[in-house]
């Protein structure tokens, strides 16, 4: 390790100023108006132009820039001396929203990655190892699911072949929206095993606020369950048909979810349910739903509990389809099973924490992240810094300044030590 | 009364064929592939063109055709001797439909009228009265609310400004749709005071079938009441939110929906209560939603007990702000009281079944009509035929052509012998 300008690597600390005017200048793109939000749903131009900003950074940085099959981006720096064919330490995220989304979610690890880079330049540091930070494709799954589709193509758990054909809530298709925006590369896939990996994230809950702690060591992710529940009833006349003769889709819908209201208070924290979509058709005041397509979400730290609840799913599917001659099908969206993270990695994010003074403790992830699929080929944690209300997917997502820098310093510093390990 | 060709006039029979080709022919207008419905939302392309269909079989027919400022059309004969200043016997119904309607319901009403004109007129017999078949705009609502709207106006329920004024739910208003499509006309509102009206139309429901009667004598018409209720919750992160500290607009809406069920099995038949309408904001699978907008769609024949359901459901939506932390708003779409029709009219479309040897029963009527609505300036009632399994606001609406042609019939005599009154 190289000390320049009498500075201990340990001292280095990164540039806020310089982090926070990347982080406003990358929310710019896809703003919503009169809020502090973004809309930037994966493969649509505003994530195109988001890519396009981040890339420009890259390489004013003078990273090595690849794209994949499935567009994610790796930008690679070797610094002078490092042997290129070590496997580099990575960090990153994604920068694709929800619809209606914050500007920290995601952009943090993305632009903390570059902000660590830019530091260590501007110091004249080189760690023992190349650095990487890489933009994850389609994140949120809000437009194609899965959710973490680039990071799961990465890691080799998905074929490109099979993402790329994959259709979205719009009807579109990733693969011809991904040439569409120009993103669609020729570096292979599964992606190049990292040395380790380190995620930056806003905490996306109420936690790390409500405990006054700064830094969370994620030493684990819930598992997920998305189930797409298409319901086929009869429509008719809200008006001639008695009660007794329905068979409403909108009925079932809203029974089904009231009911996973009820099962994640049966199964209790940390279980999880939510119907956050619900579409009936003809979806008229005065007709009889005919059919109704709606989302479960169903997310636990343990497996087995999981896997119960998407039992009591099954159950309750059953019932309603009796109860109210309906027809009822589902489609599996995405399931992936609770992580742990590499408690090495997770050990070293809470003692940096803890010799930078910041206030830590070890936390699950309710949230789904890059990070969980990364673990499943190298060494992997993350670090969280407080959401104010715990608000997330949604313009008013916030964290404060000061807790994005810190846990900046606190990635820059992990990945030296990484990098040296 | 003139007898022709030596046939009385209670002999005198409508053409079965030419009612069924009329039927056809107006269903190829917005037809739905691979059903037998219809899908012409009021003032729609698809409303036009079978407007423009229904006033070239009136020019045909040499009947007289005004159109009124909310796009009523009225076609008027009056025969040879009969003094034009005498109020007509009026019937009618609409050709709107539901997004996924079916062939037969309004549409029957206003073949049903023209070909009782035409079979009058092919006899060479005059009625002692003039007649008119009128075309009432956007009975359905399913487009703009009210539902019943053209005849409302006609009967100065609702002044043509307010009526144009209507914003749909595409965002279209009702004024400028009429224009687009060439039907706002210049007859006064409210229109001129019929003799009598009688309104032949589908059940809708499953009572006469069940009951294998073939002529319903409509006495009565549920009391409506339409409510669109708006709950804003908050936004938020599916898997890092506590459901304790969820404000989730779905779960409200889903508990509001299962609530209102609950509601008509509490009050007891007639009561029936819909939720055939709910959006969610953003309405995405790992979002809690913010903004959840519902339809309420409550009637009852008795206004007492519809006051009373209207009650419960605000108590509900108190209930459902407290315990959710959720805001809620409600905007009355549509409320009409329950109509008593004229027992004249009534007891002659009942003795006019017996006389042609179709059973027949007193019955009320679960959906609204335009007949209600001129029930308020002149004595009205129906004529209901059978609908096969009671489906209705459905491609799958059927009538069978013996039913048809049979409530044709009874609406020819029962227009003679209120012109004859």
């Amino acid at each position: 390790m190289t000390v320049t300008d009498g500075i201990e690597p340990s001292e280095l600390r990164i540039d806020g100023d310089r982090l926070l005017q990347r982080l406003a200048g990358l929310a710019e793109i896809g703003a919503i108006a009169g809020t502090e939000g973004c809309s930037r749903l994966a493969f649509t131009d505003a994530d195109r132009d988001g890519r396009d900003l981040v890339v420009t950074w890259m390489q004013d940085l003078g990273l090595t820039v690849t794209i994949d099959g499935i567009g994610n981006v790796v930008g690679t720096w070797v610094p002078d001396g490092v042997d290129p064919a070590l496997a580099p330490v990575m960090t990153g995220s994604h920068i694709d929203t929800v619809a209606t989304g914050g500007r920290y979610d995601g952009n943090l690890g993305v632009l903390a990655g570059l902000e660590v880079i830019e530091t260590l330049l501007g110091a004249g540091h080189a760690p023992e190892r190349p650095l990487a930070v890489t933009v994850f494709s389609n994140e949120e799954g809000a437009r194609f699911p899965p959710d973490m589709m680039g990071s799961l193509v990465y890691v080799g758990g998905m074929a490109v072949e099979e993402a790329l054909a994959v259709d979205g809530i719009d009807g579109s298709r990733v693969g011809a929206e991904l040439d569409r925006i120009g993103y669609r590369g020729s570096a292979p896939s599964p992606g190049l095993t990292p040395h380790a990996f380190v995620e930056l994230h806003i905490e996306q809950g109420p936690v790390l606020e409500r405990e006054g702690i700064r830094i969370g060591a994620v030493e684990s992710v819930q598992g997920i369950s998305w189930t797409e529940v298409t319901i086929e009833g009869q429509s008719n006349h809200a008006g001639t048909t008695p009660m007794a003769l329905r068979h409403d889709a909108g009925y079932a819908a809203a029974r089904l979810a009231t009911r996973m209201r009820e099962l994640a208070t049966e199964l209790g924290p940390p279980q999880v349910a939510t119907v956050g979509a619900i579409d009936l058709h003809p979806n008229l005041v005065n007709v009889v739903a005919a059919r109704a397509v709606l989302t479960v979400d169903l997310r636990h730290t343990d497996d087995a509990v999981l896997t119960e609840a998407e039992r009591r799913l099954d159950v309750e599917l059953e019932a309603i389809a009796a109860a109210e001659g309906v027809s009822i099908s589902t489609r599996r969206l995405a399931r992936f099973e609770p992580v742990i993270f590499d408690p090495t990695v997770v050990g070293l994010v809470e003692a940096t924490a803890g010799d930078l003074d910041l206030s830590t403790r070890r936390m699950p992830s309710g949230a789904g992240h890059d990070a969980q699929m990364l673990s499943r080929i190298c060494p992997s944690a993350m670090i969280f810094t407080p959401s104010r209300d715990g608000i997330s997917h949604n313009p008013a997502e916030h964290t404060d300044p000061d807790d994005l820098v810190a846990g900046s310093d606190v990635l820059l510093q992990v990945m030296l030590r990484l990098a040296a390990r």
